[in-house]
């Protein structure tokens, strides 16, 4: 397995999740995810511990749009080893909750290790910074 | 080198930034970082491109707290492969500003990379989530 390839087994892995959100399907976008997963979200609480509590909260995120959502990742780097791996970007998504319109960007760290051969995600990190004047999260930052 | 004495190396550079925040010291803060290191910070902008952006954030960061500043990272867990290793965990600080308090945790993602024989950061993602409501920045959560 040289390093090229285990890019492109990651690349397929994300390339898979935008796809999924594209198609509004929490299932596939919570494929290649680890039970004891630790994930930072963007959002309250703190941090979502196990797959069951991110797969509520895809299947949450998802049915929030009404309509064609549109997703790209940006800025994508990632890092291999023989069995640990990581990957960071900037993720844009682009829809229409009933709250209105979303243009957003931010920022995402994934977190892999390979188990029973399989590149699998133990954690995740998803967030945008803060305006320290405001304390308002910025949800409107572009590249 | 076996897996346990990784984790040790990479638990004894978390303990010397620890230490680097109590003493205040932006430059053992940011030892141990790669010159193109791509930082995720909790406030914006949307990210920090490179070491000589990591050091003045850093500095500007210490030099706000007035009097001594209290730092333990919570809930930590490392992975480490050959080459490449990860780790999270929630930081909490205490301290005084200019602005008043601050008790806050926020989760910290570190990845790293082995270079030149050295475990070295190659990017860093450290946020806060936000209150969907109110699109406020938590600041005050508690584990």
């Amino acid at each position: 397995m040289t390093p090229e390839s285990t890019q492109s087994q990651i690349r397929r892995i994300l390339d898979r999740w935008a796809d999924a959100v594209r198609a509004k399907d929490s299932k596939a976008l919570t494929a290649n995810f680890a039970p004891d997963v630790v994930v930072f979200d963007l959002i309250d609480p703190l941090k979502y511990d196990g797959l069951e509590a991110l797969k509520q909260r895809a299947a949450q995120w998802l049915s929030a749009f009404q309509g064609p959502v549109s997703y790209e990742t940006e800025d994508l780097r990632i890092t291999t080893g023989d069995d640990v791996a990581f990957c960071h970007s900037l993720n844009h998504v682009k829809g229409t909750t009933v709250k209105g319109k979303i243009d957003m960007r931010w920022r995402a760290t994934v977190c892999f290790q390979k188990i029973d051969g399989q590149w699998t995600v133990t954690h995740e990190h998803s967030s945008v910074p803060f305006n320290m004047e405001t304390g308002q999260a910025s949800l409107d930052l572009r590249t």
